[in-house]
């Protein structure tokens, strides 16, 4: 398992199990068993369907595989939420995950305080890096479900707001133009090399070579997006990528995903139901090619994830921006500014790389080695993290990656330029 | 409303009211919130959009139209209930109905008390004939929502059993092969001319002329099917329309919906879950393109709509077979004929008619003219009724319509021949 | 034979070979090899495939299987140039055919030459019926033809006029509002019963009953056409069928195909080009969607194939409009009015009728069969024909038919109303 | 001009205009008119477009910007032959190319013809860099132009051999296993920083480093191709990209393209007709996905491209692969390794990276700056090139980029492991 996952040291496993494993039954509790079996489109799944793959996760791979003689709570349901380990045989065809009204949410909560159950109860026979994997992939799928619900919720011609919105935030003025902060230059190291846990494509640690260039301090604001729209950003072929200028066309994309215009006035759906787009906050659910696009237009570019990795290494994410143990499961606005200079934490943002190994990369052996690897193909990086991520999510040799065209995580941008 | 509906005279009108709503809230009866919610495909609707589109159009075309000053329960709503009256305005497109978790099954439970509540206590100053639409509409609706919860539930590969079986019917023997009976010539009546409730497509009366035919006493068996279909059937492009042919290439059909093979045997997956097919039940849920096709197999054809109607008049449909107000709403098993010599409202049955315009016909005036007028192309009619049909609507000038490819409702064929 | 097709007695039958096959090298007569090579979409062929498949039915039906030891000019050709006889096995994917460089139009001009030499040779010894039915088959693909060779050049931003444009009809004025012609009532006569040669669809002859009806006597045209296009038909939802209304929207439909607006006029590409509309000619190339459409809009309806053919019984078709063997095989432009009360032969006119069989229809025995019967569901029948028309299938009995939304051919439409 | 093109020093640019214009002639040589307008599939485009797309190259960004007064050959082609010039206004859509049957082959050559002429005359007026550009730029349609007619050849059922094949070479035995060759190691020096030509996007020269590594001395072979597929290689998930293994299901993929079996052996098409698979030959027409998962089972990988340009810095391409002025246009078999040891030159090779901007790269003013930079999303690598690559070509630091999916290129791949 070394090159899948480091384990972790920080507290009683038993203790972060139930901790994680409550958050996500919190981040479900306002849903109803129908809001927690619609899936929006393919690409996204019920919330239903992320409270059982990931009880499935512990059930395999370690119930199954640890403990002789354990029966599985329903022998059928294997087939339903297996999500893509072509190693664990046939499944149910992914788009039509949203056909699934039984089991109901209710027979999921059972399935969970089962496999719960024994596993507290085993918890030292099984393989503990095992265990942490399948909490960091259940963390992963909490900041996937409350995705997939927003785009849920977003069908939804009634905009329902299914959480509070938080107390807004006192701003003093406008946010200032980013400053410019020079990187490093010259051979860096890079890749995770920590004694926590990493997913595998962090590593192995490895050199490279950085240009000198220079990052904005924040990330791009609305207020800023909303210039590039005003400014013709949308119709300007010249400053998009020929693959996302096609995209732009057939999609009639004008705006980030979620915004629209009403009297006048640009408005965003989130979490917390339909609000005015605030101009402060950093711009989010926005493609690839759109962050590009906005970056060629700013006379900038996008960092590559080196040169994102070694301005982030040694410096503290954002605090009280992401998903936590503590706090209520509500999901916050989508991440602003505020006029503090922040470095991450705030919004995922794309990188000018796509997601390929590093040098020495190798899979894990088994069914979990289907983790990572097999996705290296058609994906860019992101970096950071924000409202939606789980706090032991955001790290700086995290990496997040997603096709050019997806935009309903909550990705932003940064920009950056050589120097 | 004349050419629309003619108004019916059988029980108070109240009665009946409470009845027809009472029952498709029966039908629903057994359903959770997610059961209620899940659009298994584009032709079909969740059933509480069934629940709360029938109410709708009670809000719509009676209280919002005659009651002054009626507020409508949720003014948003009409954007989501509206099926296809594109004078009532915008709608929510149809693909997208199952993305509705909100508003809950009980909010709609809620709707529907709400507007039965005033209609009851205004139902004299209302005009009994919209009353009357309405109630035939909802009874559509009804068969409707059966047929979509079936297709809903085959898709969940658990293949849940919502509603107990039937007893089983005993049964003597294999049924004999059909007899024909041969038909009336020459110049014959048709359409409604009653004095109850018909539907506008079902006028104006006309005369037409038949050739010398007979047709089958008896709708085709599973077993019949079967056997067409060890005799390659299904393999064989000259049984088939060219579309037909088509069509089952690219689906790849090769048996009836909800049909599949295990241990060897042959299954049907229907309301009360999956069992074996039995050899003596009328053949069900099977396209135009392959009821064409048997037909021409068994060196027979598919009657016109006037052969069937001219042999149905004054005949009696099946009793006990159909979904009626006193029983449970619990829809039957796929109908069977049980050696009994059954004229009609076993399955429905493909005719070799197009769904056009009588002589004369005209729809009606307004926004309700929409009702069928507007689909007269493209689709087949199809005669008959069976369990999942409201009792009130096996009759034997109603024309029920669907395109050939169709096979979700609960469609066979009886046989005909020139003679 | 004689289900499919009665003998014709005008003319030596070796004569009218020669002049049928001379007229369809005559119509390619302008077309280099590439022009004949493109297929412009599914539903249409290249015109070189039209040049072979007619050769190949003579060879297959006649030389192979009449002519003991006949060898196939190239035994290959026959999986090109089978259009969609199941019978005659395996064939190349229709939309694939615009992918035949190889063979060349000569070498195609060498098979026409080289079947024609030996059918000529042996005419005595062959069914006259089986040659009759390939002389009215290539008759049908002249027409085609030129339908695929209009789409072909339509798709071409160069606009070519391939063929010369007729001298201008001088027309003293614009032509009067349509006169209502009385239809007959009551039971009457329908069906090829004549001694010529006829489709199997044609026949048999049978009886009907016409309720009280009358026909326009000449069709719609482009001005009014036009005034219906001003008054915002493509627009209104009440006037569409559902089927048509979902067509012109996804299809963005709002005139007629060819059309284009130029300097604030209407233009129509046609086989001579690209020219202003001319507001007295028959409006043309409109699907049926479009032709139920205006006829609603108009206050009308279409005719049904009965009372069209009832009223064409007799009559004798326009001269001069349809294509034939002694003059230029140049198409004319779309046919107009002129002034003239005209009946039929302008152009095809859509019926409110569904193709379907007649009473005791029945297809002729072996691969022949497919000719019609296959094709007996979704297309709407059309009668009448002209300038792309060969003069002998222009015949009170002859049904075309096509798909709803189809409009590629010279389609256009009478009105007709109850009376 | 600097970013974009070097200028070329070798032989008089007259000389070299000739050369490479007339190469593009001779490939052509042996076309028909329709075998010149036929497009194959979206991806790919008729050889007449090639010849007028890199006429209308040469006139628009030469004679008509630094010709005062030229008038166009004719001004409506610019619409017709912009491939992907967004700055140059609208333009036919790409995948209705193949509906171009006028102008014909030979206007286009008169085109040809007309433009050489004025260039020829005006050639000291006329910015070298940009010429040069226009050259290699007609050298990589010479490319496209061969591997589009095999696609369109390929489409035929006939399988025409329009060229001749090479005569065989002789081969001693079969190829030995590749022997592994370490790869420098560190700090490197990449990107074209030459005085020749070049494409913009092979620099600007930059630092990288490269961690331990070899690659094999030769591609991969037809014969060890099979033993991958008789392996099961194309039926085992866990080989494959998650992207890879959609697409082989999707397409049903299970040999390289253009193989087909027959009589139990496995055959290509080519430019030379049909012919059985040669084992020793460098297998082609891959995907990236299909390089990858033969990599992976292998028990190797694909190299990335630094490691590909560091092996190939120094040293010479195969001689007498690729496409070259001096000899008949007649493109060659697929490219054999022979058992020598060659090194590259032989067929396009996959890279493990993205197509990507190296530091530093800024696409050049204008908008021949469309010419790469808008490509880089999406795509991979490839390094080398063989039989259908002008020879000027195959350099070191040429890059090539196509989508993972695509294999109508003349692409195999080369093995490299870590060491």
């Amino acid at each position: 398992m070394a090159t899948l996952a480091k384990s972790s040291a920080d507290g009683s496993l038993a203790d972060r199990y139930r901790a994680v494993r409550g958050l996500s039954l919190a981040v479900a509790e306002p849903l109803s068993d129908a809001d927690a079996t619609i899936q929006p489109m393919a690409d996204a799944s019920p919330a239903k369907w992320h409270l059982a793959h990931t009880t499935w996760f512990f059930e395999t791979f370690l119930l199954r595989d640890f403990l002789p003689g354990y029966a599985p709570f329903d022998e059928r349901w294997s087939y339903l939420f297996n999500s893509y380990y072509d190693g664990e045989g046939d499944r149910h065809p992914r788009p039509r995950r949203g056909m699934l009204s039984r089991p109901s949410l209710d027979e999921i909560r059972d399935y969970r305080a089962h496999v719960d159950g024994i596993l507290a109860a085993a918890i030292d026979c099984l393989p503990p890096e095992l265990i942490e994997l399948g909490l960091n992939h259940e963390q992963q799928h909490q900041e996937l479900m409350l995705m997939d619900l927003l785009a849920t919720f977003a069908e939804n011609p009634l905009r329902p707001a299914v959480w509070e919105a938080l107390p807004a935030v006192a701003v003093g003025a406008t946010p200032e133009p980013p400053r410019w902060i020079r990187g490093a230059e010259g051979v860096v190291e890079f890749g995770y090399d920590g004694s926590g846990f990493a997913f595998d494509a962090e590593g192995p640690p490895h050199r490279a070579i950085l240009s000198p260039h220079a990052l904005a301090d924040r990330p791009v604001t609305n207020g800023e997006w909303i210039a590039f729209m005003e400014a013709g950003g949308y119709a300007d072929p010249r400053l998009w990528l020929s693959d996302g200028w096609g995209w732009i066309q057939e999609q009639s994309v004008a705006a980030p995903l979620y915004w629209f215009e009403e009297e006048g006035a640009w408005h965003r759906f989130g979490l917390d139901g339909a609000r005015l787009v605030d101009p402060d906050e950093a711009v989010c659910h926005i493609s690839y090619y759109e962050a590009d696009a906005f970056a060629r237009w700013a006379g900038a570019r996008l960092p590559t994830e080196q040169e994102w990795e070694s301005a982030a290494r040694g410096a503290d994410p954002l605090s009280g921006h992401q998903l936590d143990r503590a706090g209520p499961a509500r999901p916050r606005p989508a991440p602003r500014g505020e006029g503090l200079r922040d470095l991450f934490g705030n919004v995922w943002e794309w990188t000018a790389s796509a997601f390929l190994p590093y040098p020495g990369f190798r899979p894990a052996e088994g069914t979990v080695g289907e983790y990572n690897g097999k996705f290296m193909s058609g994906q860019m990086v992101l970096r950071g993290g924000g409202c939606a991520t789980p706090r032991g999510h955001v790290r700086a040799s995290y990496r997040n990656f997603f096709y050019p065209h997806q935009r309903w995580m909550f990705a932003g941008l940064r920009l950056a330029k050589d120097s």
